[in-house]
């Protein structure tokens, strides 16, 4: 039989995977997943921008367009970051079909097998396999309640010269920890000095359900070394796979190459009705209606993992909380029970990118209306 | 600054790309490119099928999806590829994101550094670079007006030991040129003697204006080693990015991991809607109306072709036509004054993976109705 390539050596794909199924399951309570709320995805919406979109531009979007874009998606994108301190002209955007593809892309450009990449640890744990088919070496930045540690982040710098440093910075996935303004200022001054690529992936932080904007890491770049990626899964839609990243003109270049080699442009109809989206204002009013529906499902989990004596993360928003399981117990054994109560949630030790903390867990509050919520994490107290 | 990946290297894309900005231009007649005309993209149908499909099931639609893809799709293709003499379950098909991604997939499973694929010669250009992407070593098969020529397979797998062999068997890419039946069995067979992957992409089949539908490849393939690549991208929408792989599972098990990590999965919405689109029966109705037109096209083309007395192959479908210059003229300085007459087409020495073979050159024939061909072809004859 034909060999697999190397690149797949060690890549299982299957820990989640497995989750995920189970949660597809009729009648069970995920705490797994991202997944935004059910009444959150406009249905109606979509499909009347779908059919404006089609009947003023269709013969442009049902036709073959460029791996660069959707141009009116780029005019709107570039407005909608300006709005959150990011400044980047519709020409250094590449809309990708969602931020996954935006990992995909930036390590074809940079990573040789071997080259070592930064992540907070824990971290996405997509972004990690993502990485590893590139035979990427995945080395842990320490973190603390403030987010990613520069001292850490620059000691990994001088120890390991990674290609690139990636971070979550906002409602960070898995914890729900934000990085603080003096941190993102110093690891900003970090990309200029060593003059390394900082990959600053921010998908949550429109879903702040309390206290104050922070300022993208990007705001305080001089160097040109930060790309900022951003997505419209958690804020429109995840099944139109729409994102956009910007990125400094020489890596965008090799970005749009691998683009167009690896599908050649992102979906033209869901390009344009997010562009429409955006260019409508729905968004505004509609941010305000997830952040109160998300919010009182963050707060009633949070009061539940208080009742029921839980160490956890008080995020201010985003979509997950972080927990650490009383007595270091396993958070794998406490979901196997936790399954046959039909409640299903991440184990934590997934997250990280050398493994351990296996009393770790995440648990996600917005795709559960609050008495779910309730019911879940009763399930959850008898298990452990 | 960092430095690029090496999988960069020689990889330029600028060829071609900068071929499509010229068509871009208002006012100038394109041969090149491989679009499907503007009368056969049906916006207003497409509209209808995102409403009928978001009404119906818009909440998972717009939820986030599985990477292997929307389930009524894949029931649909399984149909679909059935009514075409080609056997796979719904299991055995991954939906990509146009075929391009096909073959990013595929070389993500199965290439390390330095793995030869065995591609005819030429071929489709596009493969080439998604193929140098994962610095695979291309080495060419032999070709003649049957396509390629099995013994020139055979004699390249002895010799290169390829970890795939791609063939576009009908109505090829550049050429037109159609795989003879003998030599399709004769292929599949060489599959299973060397236990070797055949990827047949088979994107124009429908596209057939004169002459009889021949069986695919995989058709006469018992070694399970023939994978089938289809789109929807000439028959329905290119704008829409939906294509759909035949593969073998533990084949297709490793590109459903490497989809995950590349795009999570294919846009739902377009799924959604050319799964409705094929449910309803549109297509028997959509194909004999675009195979009017285009075979209109290419008799117009064929006979303008012979006028000049340009040595041309006869495809009896597909959209391009494949020339040779009279007296070894050069088709790049051929493109070059052609485009001062707002005529483009894509010079042939680009299709060949050791490139050579500069007095061709590849013509569109689907994009530009019968007169525009005509005024197209007279600037052509007054620049050689």
């Amino acid at each position: 039989m034909p060999s697999f390539a190397a690149r797949y050596n060690g890549i299982t794909g299957s820990a989640i995977r497995e989750i995920f199924k189970i949660i597809a399951r009729p009648g069970v309570i995920s705490f797994a997943g991202g997944n935004p709320a059910a009444e959150a995805l406009e249905e109606e919406r979509i499909a009347d921008l779908a059919r404006e979109a089609l009947g003023s531009d269709g013969k442009r979007i049902l036709q073959y367009g460029g791996s660069e874009g959707w141009p009116p998606l780029k005019e709107e994108a570039s407005r909608f970051l300006a709005q959150r301190g990011v400044d980047a002209a519709p020409d250094s955007l590449l809309p990708v079909s969602g931020t996954t593809q935006t990992i995909d892309l930036v390590c074809k450009a940079l990573i040789d097998p071997g080259d070592t990449i930064l992540v907070e640890n824990p971290s996405f744990l997509g972004a990690f396999q993502t990485m590893r088919l590139y035979q990427a070496r995945l080395s842990p930045i320490e973190t603390d309640e403030r987010g990613a540690i520069p001292e850490s982040i620059e000691e990994a710098i001088l120890k390991t010269r990674p290609k690139l440093v990636y971070l979550i910075p906002t409602f960070q996935n898995p914890t729900g920890v934000t990085l603080s303004v003096e941190r993102r200022k110093a690891i900003a001054a970090l990309a200029a000095r060593h003059d390394i690529y900082i990959l600053e992936d921010d998908p949550y932080r429109d879903l702040r359900y309390t206290g104050d904007d922070l300022p993208a890491i990007r705001s305080f770049d001089e160097s040109g070394r930060v790309l900022y990626m951003s997505s419209f899964s958690k804020l429109i839609s995840p099944g139109l796979r729409v994102g956009v990243v910007a990125a400094p003109p020489d890596l965008l270049r090799k970005m749009v190459v691998g683009k167009q080699s690896t599908d050649l442009h992102t979906d033209q109809l869901s390009q344009a009705i997010v562009a429409r989206y955006l260019a409508r204002g729905y968004l505004p009013d509609h941010l305000a209606d997830i952040r109160a529906l998300y919010g009182e499902r963050l707060n009633r989990m949070l009061a539940g993992l208080d009742r029921m004596g839980i160490e956890h993360t008080t995020p201010e928003g985003g979509l997950f909380v972080w927990c650490r399981l009383p007595g270091g117990r396993d958070a794998r054994a406490a979901l196997d029970l936790a399954i046959r109560k039909n409640v299903a949630f991440v184990p934590g030790t997934h997250f990280y990118c050398d493994g351990g903390h296996e009393d770790t867990l995440r648990l996600n509050f917005s795709n559960s209306d609050p008495d779910t919520i309730d019911r879940g994490l009763s399930a959850l107290a008898e298990v452990i």
